[in-house]
């Protein structure tokens, strides 16, 4: 598998984007964009477990039950939850509105709106501009598209592999959104993969599934999760290369090509949290079982005192140990270790349960990376597993308590 | 029952305490106190859920198991937590030197221990502390150990009531302490319960149990536990009434006292969470299930969006559903409505599930207040929770980051 940089959706054979501004943000800002698949997709979403769903959530819940897509339409700038029956009318309309000018039918597209909630959906606005992301769809509207689907989001973030399936290339090409409200069990996010392998449906959500629990449900910003947030590949066999089977080594190929592309958007995610300085890495190695290896991981990348100590740079290893102890893992409370890990080499801040003695400007250093990673070595199996976090800080307060409005 | 002011715990007959600075703390202030009763008690108590536990903590639970305790001692500033074998033999050491001068079998004495984890206990600055503190045990020291169990609170935290059985007064006082690391499942804190009722074991466990899954257990200030955290209650019968029986009317009186004091200790730790500046309460009725409600209470408390809306006093009722909808509770999605509680009425923020067209100042005026609380009326049973809270501010990550080290 090759990371391809500079490549984005619309290099990925048989797939248009367009990314246009129809004046939903204010700020004249890209807030439209279409994604469509010359060829029909085989397709697996995932969908926020959040009780309270947003109207565009509802209908793909319906449209994706055959397991074939055609295109997507997503807008930012808002989430058109909470919008009551209206709500659901309008985003009807919408998908109607650009399976007519798609020549497709309504239930092979699929709807996603992220922003404001609550806020009814300026219809007199998006109509005139579906047709116009209609129209402006090419092979080259990839990163427009990337654009059109943020919302408090500092970068764009997207990511393509190359691998080989019968000695041909295939492609797999991901953009996500999201940086507040994120939480394993689905964020504030919304990510789109698509590629041109030939895969069935089974398998595809299979491992779909199977990978979105170790990338999207494995990071957390702030504890909150949304309304709105959704995940969903598009694979429309566009390579030429045969079906990728269950007895195959493709499968392992393709396999591995997704969890990279949902890893590292997921890692991407998490480290443009709102107000966020570092990203923070929580490996969990040899625990007894990989439920105890996800669970503590994700409750330290998850614990607001950790964070804050990302935050100041300050090796926090009696919060860390807090959060490891009320993870809900088994594990022996007196002997596992904790690291930060160096380029070279590991630094050790906890040994056998008990404080480690540690070069406090040698941590310093490594706390004031763009990326910590900390290293919990429980020594009582075979067992890992990684989560992501980034710090919070004090941007993240003023953003969120809208000191500036 | 009556709300007794300025009475703490020695106000309650038997009860004898002490508060000193013995050094633990760097700043001069208190940091050892003994609780003693002059009559042995009936006991309960609980434990932090945290898998790590502290030394302190282990000593407890073997001595709480016959369910009488004549005395306790606590020291603030020095947690003993994650401080190895070593640890455990300091925390024995300090039981039997208190145990010693107060001439009882260490099994008749607890021990806390609460501050900073991972330091080693200064046993030459406290072991000579215990002989002082015990010397200086009186009838009137009860708000001196009040302020010796404080770490990061900005007030000392005590309630003291009195009701009646058999026409005659009993009085029941408690003192706590807590202000980060503030989450359900017990916190960063210590509560401590006397009363001069006369009472069974088994009947106070039941009635204290329960108690602290309506109190300590309803509160959240940062999502974080920690390894230290213990309520206990001493009953000594020095009220001289006779014993409350679980078939009588008493029994009412007893229990209505008792969450009254757990649920104001509570609420006092909530309010004083670090770096806040006001008491959230979120109150769920006619749910389908207390469990509903205690789920959607504890949600809404503890999201650290709906923290930081409140913080900024802006209206996030977008938060709020997002965090209702993620809490796990069982309702219509279609059909609850939001209210904030003003002096003599409430008002309308959300209306089955959508934005009510409310008044912005007014509800910046109310989200202004020392307290807020908000309302979610499910529409949809019988059932109600209470769970209290605090917002988020710059302050709290400031001393979580160790910004000014």
């Amino acid at each position: 598998m090759k990371v391809l940089t500079n490549k984005t959706i619309t290099d990925v054979t048989g797939i248009l984007a367009s990314g246009i501004s129809c004046g939903i943000k204010k700020d004249g800002k890209k807030d439209l964009c279409i994604i469509y698949s010359r060829y029909k997709a085989v397709a697996a979403a995932v969908f926020t477990k959040n009780k309270v769903k947003a109207a565009p959530l509802l209908i793909n819940m319906e449209n994706i039950k055959d397991g074939y897509i055609h295109a997507m339409i997503v807008n930012s700038g808002n989430a058109n939850s909470c919008t009551g029956e209206d709500g659901r009318l309008n985003a009807t309309k919408v998908l109607e509105s650009a399976a007519k000018h798609l020549s497709l039918p309504p239930k092979e597209v699929l709807i996603q709106s992220t922003g404001a909630i609550g806020i009814p959906l300026p219809m007199e606005i998006i109509i005139p501009g579906i047709e116009k992301a209609c129209s402006e769809l090419s092979d080259h509207g990839g990163l427009a598209a990337a654009e059109a689907i943020l919302t408090t989001d500092t970068s764009v973030k997207t990511i393509t592999v190359e691998f080989e399936i019968d000695g041909k290339p295939v492609m797999m090409s991901g953009i996500a959104k999201g940086s507040t409200m994120i939480h394993p069990d689905m964020a504030t996010m919304f990510s789109l993969i698509v590629t041109d392998a030939s895969i069935s449906s089974d398998l595809l959500n299979k491992f779909f599934k199977s990978s979105v629990e170790s990338s999207y449900n494995m990071i957390s910003v702030d504890g909150d999760t949304s309304t709105n947030d959704m995940a969903v590949i598009l694979a429309n066999g566009a390579s030429g290369t045969s079906l990728i089977d269950n007895s195959d080594e493709s499968c392992k190929i393709f396999d591995a090509a997704l969890n990279y592309v949902n890893t590292e958007l997921a890692k991407k995610i998490a480290k443009d949290g709102e107000g966020s300085t570092k990203l923070l890495e929580v490996n969990v190695v040899n625990a007894r079982s990989v439920e105890d290896a996800k669970k503590c991981a994700k409750s330290v990348a998850s614990s607001t005192l950790v964070k804050c100590g990302m935050y100041g740079s300050y090796p926090v290893w009696q919060d860390i140990i807090c959060s490891i102890g009320y993870s809900g893992a088994n594990f022996d409370t007196a002997a596992f270790d904790i690291f930060i890990k160096g380029d070279n080499s590991k630094l050790q801040l906890v040994k056998d349960a008990c404080e480690y003695d540690f070069d406090d400007n040698k941590v310093k250093d490594l706390l004031s990376k763009d990326l910590v990673e900390l290293i919990i070595d429980f020594k009582d199996g075979q067992n890992f597993a990684t989560a992501w976090g980034c710090d919070m800080g004090v941007d993240y307060i003023k953003a969120n308590a809208y000191l500036n409005i």
